[in-house]
């Protein structure tokens, strides 16, 4: 599985794409931090994030895009353009008939380093570890959506194999339940 | 001039297209709201919105657009939806080509009715009777942005009446100088 992750911001907008398969290691595809310019005006600036996400989704064709999931408890005047790189991210990969999820930094911490409350050296040096890199990829914005993708990944496989279980009991109880049916004529 | 104005909300999103000259009454083109479903996931939110933006703008062919600034002071739940649905609205206008502009509610409340502090039912008032209505635009949501359409076209007038005064003032100074250099024969 290919994935997209993107960290969300609008002066910086770190990108990442890593291909790999749940509860193994992963491979780094590539990585990319988006700039735009904070004297720009806003116009210009969403629609450079959105010609530059859509560029590098059509590249690396990543099968899913997991972005940040914007926290509020941030400085307001920052998290408003989070906020609105967050959306055209989500958008860039809804466009693109790709499925998008976001998860919370908190969520990306604990699937890379098994803490929710990872510092940012301890999630650099997983990412590092877990891409199998010779040295860390920088700038950070860049490895915390490499570590976003990692986590896609990961959970992905979690979710894939909950629901391939919960679908084989649903399978069990009806299978059961027809045996039954048969056996005693009724439902 | 025809603008098209957005006040923009994940769960409902006002359009207005408004024709009109600056210090003139203007004409209503039209309205509506775009409704996302809450249930729905926001990639799917953002994606239709998108959609039906640039269905609107491709029908109305507005020359340009105006979008409410975002308030940090709302419930902050509230403003992430707010942030990414402006995110797709200025993104709509500009992937079009357009100039967008921003207003805050209150520059839109003081070009409107005279004072940033209106209250929703002097706001609505003013809309239909600046729009020469028999009947005030419903939901709210549409009212508010053909307000800020209004407000664009009005406010668009002054900036441009103030820069054609300011390249005057220039001119005057500019032809001044060239008169006193002929006249002293220095600079």
């Amino acid at each position: 599985m290919r994935v997209l992750g993107v960290d969300p911001g609008l002066t910086r907008c770190g990108v990442g794409v890593v291909e790999g398969v749940p509860g193994r290691p992963c491979t780094l595809v590539a990585y990319h931090v988006i700039y735009t310019e904070p004297d720009e005006e806003l116009p210009l600036r969403l629609l450079h994030l959105d010609t530059e996400l859509a560029r590098l989704v059509a590249e690396y064709r990543p099968e899913s895009v997991a972005v940040e999931r914007v926290f509020s408890q941030h400085n307001v005047r920052t998290v408003m353009g989070t906020a609105q790189a967050s959306a055209v991210a989500v958008l860039a990969g809804a466009r693109a008939g790709l499925p998008v999820q976001t998860y919370t930094p908190s969520e990306v911490k604990a699937a890379v380093t098994g803490s929710g409350q990872a510092d940012k050296a301890q999630m650099m040096a997983m990412v590092t570890r877990l891409l199998r890199l010779d040295a860390p990829p920088r700038p950070a914005d860049a490895a915390d959506a490499l570590a976003l993708a990692i986590c896609h990944i990961w959970r992905g496989g979690t979710r894939a194999r909950l629901a391939a279980a919960a679908s084989a009991v649903r399978q069990r109880v009806a299978a059961q339940r027809s045996a039954a049916k048969r056996q005693g004529g009724t439902g």
